[in-house]
This record gives C-alpha cells, structure tokens and sequence, in this order.
C-alpha cells in the first residue's frame, strides 16, 4: 500500500459553480427556483385563509432551507424527534414543536435541557403515562408546553375521542410543571370534516372546564390545500411540499414539475435492448413505493420503468420506450416517489439554477432518530 | 436563547460497558457471539469445499469487522462503489473487487488512484462501452485488472452469453492497459446449475484463445451453501451473511437466531388495545419489504406485526397477541426484514454481549454512493 497518499477520504462533493453535467452520480439534487416556488406557494395559501404555517423540517433536515421558510411567513417549526429540533435550537430556532411521545430519563433529560435554551418549546403527548413522566421530570423546572395529540382517523398516535382529549388537557393543566398548548393532530388526507369534528367537540369539553384550547395544529402536505377546510385549526404543519415528489403529484397537491428534487443518476449497463441498469438503488433512492409499483419517475424516459432496486443499482424496463433509449454513461434524472426519506441518506443538498450548482447545505439532522 | 448552552451536537452515543437497557431508541445493536458464530460458519463452509471466500462490506460498512472476517480466513473483500473501496483501502485492505462498471472522467481517475495505492484492486465490466473507458484512461498507468460481469439469470448487468463473456474478454485482454481476471456473477438463488453452464462454457472459449481465466467469482448469501454446486467457482461472495436478517431466515439460509441485528425500539404510545406505536420507523427499518407483507420480526411479542411504517414510528396490530401485550415505555427487539440497508443509516454501530455493550465503530462508508 503506498502510504504517502491522503489517508482522508477526499470525496467528490459538488462546489458554487459546478455544471451539474459534472458531477458524480448518483445524486440528489434541489432546483432553487421550484423550492421557492413551493415555499411561496403554500405560504401564500396560508397567510390567504390566515393560518399559521409549522413547516416540518424532517423533509430537509437544514436549517438554512427552515430560515427560508420562516423568512417566507412561517411561525415556527416541526420536528420528529428531540436531536432534530436540537440542531434547529443550534442554528437560532425558537418556536419548535416536537410532534413525539417523549419518554425515558436520557430523553427527557435533554427536552429539560432544550427546553432552558429556547423561548417557544412545545411537545405533544397521547398518554397519562408520557404525562406522567413529563410532569415528574420538568417538577423544579422552567415548564414545559405539551399539546395533546388527536387520532382523528389517522391511525398512528392520538387519543381516540374528544372526552380523552380533554381528559388529558385536564391533567396536564393540573400539573404545575408542565402547560397546555393545545390540541394536535396527524389526520388522514381529505378528513377535513373528521378534524373538525374532533377539534370542536374537544375544545368545547376545555371550555367547560375553563381551559385555554390555544392552539389546534392540523398536519400533513395531503391536506395542505384543504387545510382552510379545517376552520378551528390555528396552524397547519407540512414537509414534503418544500421538495414534493411523485407521490404527492399522484395525489393532485402538486405537479411533477413542482418537483424540486432530482435524483441524478448514470447508466451504467445496457445488458440487453429492453434493460437498463442505473447506479442509483435504494441507498440513493430508498425503496419506498408509496402505493407505486414501481420505483420513481425518470424524467428524461417517462415510459421507462424502476422495476426494481439493488442497494446500489436500478433496473429499468425499456420496453415502453419508443424511438431513443438511453445509452451507457448518459446521465438521466429521477423524481423519487418519496422525497424525505432521501435527504436521510446523503451527508449534503446541492442546490442549482439553471445547471449550476447554487451552494452545497450539509443536511445537518442527518441520521438524527433519538 | 440560552447560548451558553453547548452549541455541538452531544450525540447519546453508546460507550462499551454500558447496559443494553440503557441506550436511546430506536437503535441497532449486534450480538458479538451470533457475529463471530455467523462469520465462522461461512468460512467453515467454505473451507471445507475449498472455496475463496470474499465478503462483501457493505453490510457492515467497518473496516474492523472486515478483518475479522480476513483473520477468520477470507480472501480479499467485495465492494459495491469506488468510495467503499477507498475507505477500505485507507484501512490496509489490499485485496478488493468493486463489482460495478466504472464510468465516467471523475470516478475513473479515483480508480486510478486507488490502483496506485493498493495491490490487488479488480473491477467488473460487461460492455465493450465500459472497457474502453477502462482502456483508454488507463493507459500509460499500471495496469488494472478487469473481470467480465456475466447475467446468468440474475437479470441485473452482464453479458448475455457465455460467447459474448468471451468477446469482451479478449477486449480486455488485447488492452495493454488492463489485464483480464476472470469472470464474475450475481446469480438468482438456486441456479446453480445455470451459472456453471456459464462459466464452463466461458471458459472454453477462452481455452480456445489461450487466454488464462484465473478467476470465476460467485456471489449472494442466498446461494452460500450451495456454492459447492458450483465447482468452476473459484471463489464466492457474500455480505449479508454476517449480520442476517429475516429474509435471509425466511429462505432458510439461517434462523431467527443467527440474526445478529436487532433493532431496538420503545413504546411509545398505545392508543387502543389493538395497536402500539413504536419509536423506529423507516429512518431505522428501511420501509425494505422484500416480499414479507409487514416491516420486521419483534422478537419479544411474535405474533405482532408491524403493519405500517412512518419515518419515525411503527404501527403494531396487536390484535394476534395473546396474554399480555407491550406496554408505554417497554423496549422491545426487532429482527428487521433487510439487515444491509440498515447499516446505511446510521454513524455508529453498537456490538454487545450478554447484555453489555463490547464496542462502537464508526460505520465508515456509510452513505458512500459514488
């Protein structure tokens, strides 16, 4: 082994100024025009029904892209988990609800620790026992928000009815560690009518009991544009609208010219006149299907199909594909079917304009699951 | 803002010593004896049919593991793209074939590169396109050894046929800046037959040629112990052997217990007696189905299935679960579907023995796609 070469791994990362044609595949790469254009556009949506806007980070995982959104209009941000919305408190945010059940001493420490460094932290609960566990760690502590979380159809975390919503306001409220926010909610796309229903029933059981109902937060890109469908929501939280992706286009909240994400990849065999091969497998576009069939969108091939995925290769149907067919070594473009998942497996964004590369953001909540 | 917090990420990363019971979920963890059990078991095999064995890494991603699978007798180590094979090399590993066409200016000259700096570096072609990248950007350097990737039923790259394995070969082999090595394949599961057809029949054109075909590489944990049936087999590859997973038990090339990987989740909420939420969703799963209908093994409470996945949470029906059913805050053990997609998640990898963390590496090529 010849010593004298850099024993650092010297990686090909793209740089301002780079043609995008020159940059090693595969890789995720970000239009500036189309995110401003996503961000503007719900933004618009929201300040137009006067609806707060919670964008939820986890789709970029940047706190750059989160100042844009906040410089947009944007009150506030969403995270998952407690490590997420510590890099966001790193880089200056304030306002950050946890949408996360949050349990256990070395967790909990460090929510108590979060929660002395920002001015607007809020987390969510469904049980007494994660109330529990809250009121008794933040007990001699600043007080912590906590909002309880709804299941109005969406299956996934929530109490079940609006009596256990309040039931569980009532304890939170009777503790003197902790505040309640408000109500929140994961819901199912186009259950306006659900939401509603559960947010209504909820508040006026708060009421009785002469409890402040503050905020009632909706959730989902699905339902962003019937969010005004929702009218006792104070604020919508969305994530996937900032990239978009193919299924979000499938479901009519988007185009997939709206898609801000392009995965480029290279062809890298044509063992046979209908099969294609790609140097893009689930570790660059994960094998999330969504409902899909088949893998992502190629855009520069619309009747090629990703009929499967390798970790590190795609195999690719041409059958469909009349006249020209890619060649080895061409370079072609891929609208994932799901956009978050992918900023989970890449260290940096490259953002460009017009076949440049604009900057390079390092995806700093990266791999961040605690 | 309280800026006299600390402004770095202190990550709640495991430390040996540690209590299993202690660590932050969810997590992947690896059993230090199913782990050497794993390894030696393959070699053992391999061994007594005498074949090479040569591991793929991408399983595992850590230079320390890879010379546990050489001290325990393999020859040489498998990678997938230039940038595994560099981090590889950085570590003294010698001996690597990167099973992957290798294209264009910027990853040929880190080819290049790489080829200066170790003894032993093989690469794959299986079109005339790739070799005379291969050639052209070669010459006048040392020479790099090219084996011939062969589809013999795989259905992902290769040539088509034996006669064409033998065309590209005398390409390679009439090039003076590379060498020919042999021919190499990724077979489906049980075509045993079928790749030695191919390769004898190879082999015979080559004879024919008098060109010396020195290595018949074989691949894929599915086909382990049938590699004997392979006798021009010179040597066989593997990965996903060393940590298992469910799909590897479901095709009965282990059992359950050989899964070194588990991944640790807690309970997280349990909003009606049927259903669990846990913490570990497909940022640490993978949504990798693999023909399986639900997302992982639970180890503690068998008959629940996991049945949806979100980024961050796991959806469990419980409703087949007799007796007594998990509770809020519980830590529970999942077998996930797909162990080598997991690795690729996560910066760290913890190993452990009864109960207590050994060791933490660093997943070294993690997210390395070039």
């Amino acid at each position: 082994m010849d010593l004298s070469a850099p024993s650092s791994l010297d990686l090909p990362r793209p740089k301002p100024g780079d043609g995008l044609h020159t940059l090693s595949t595969p890789l995720p790469v970000i239009d500036e025009d189309k995110l401003a254009a996503n961000i503007a556009r719900v933004q618009s949506y929201m300040d137009s029904h006067k609806l707060a806007f919670r964008p939820h980070i986890k789709t970029h995982k940047i706190p750059a892209l989160a100042r844009q959104q906040v410089e947009a209009g944007a009150a506030g941000i969403n995270c998952q988990k407690i490590t997420e919305a510590e890099v966001f408190a790193d880089a200056g945010f304030e306002d950050i609800l946890i949408t996360f059940n949050i349990l256990g001493e070395q967790k909990l420490a460090r929510l108590a620790a979060l929660n002395e460094r920002i001015s607007g932290l809020k987390v969510v609960a469904d049980s007494i026992v994660t109330v529990t566990g809250l009121a008794a760690y933040f007990t001699g502590r600043k007080p912590l928000t906590v909002l309880v979380e709804c299941d109005t159809g969406g299956g996934r975390c929530g109490v079940q009815t609006p009596d256990e919503a309040a039931a569980l306001a009532r304890g939170i409220a009777a503790s003197r560690s902790l505040r309640f926010g408000g109500l929140m909610t994961y819901p199912k796309a186009n259950t306006e009518a659900a939401v509603e229903h559960f947010f209504i029933a909820a508040m006026a059981y708060l009421a009785a009991d002469g409890i402040d109902c503050r905020i009632r937060s909706n959730g989902g890109t699905p339902s962003l544009f019937s969010a005004h469908l929702v009218p006792s929501a104070t604020e919508h939280r969305a994530g996937t609208y900032i990239y978009n992706d193919r299924s979000m286009a499938r479901a009519g909240h988007c185009t997939l010219d709206d898609c801000a994400m392009h995965i480029l990849a290279t062809v890298v065999s044509r063992p046979t006149p209908e099969r294609a091969i790609l140097d893009a497998g689930s570790k660059a576009l994960t094998s999330d299907l969504l409902g899909f069939a088949d893998y992502g969108h190629i855009i520069d091939y619309p009747e090629a199909i990703i009929t499967g995925l390798s970790e590190e290769h795609a195999t690719v149907d041409l059958s469909k594909v009349e006249g020209i067919r890619p060649e080895i070594g061409e370079r072609i473009r891929i609208i994932p079917n799901h956009t978050c998942v992918v900023s989970n497996l890449f260290d940096v964004m490259t953002f460009h304009r017009n076949g440049v590369v604009t900057r390079v953001e390092e995806i700093a909540a990266r791999g961040l699951v605690w």
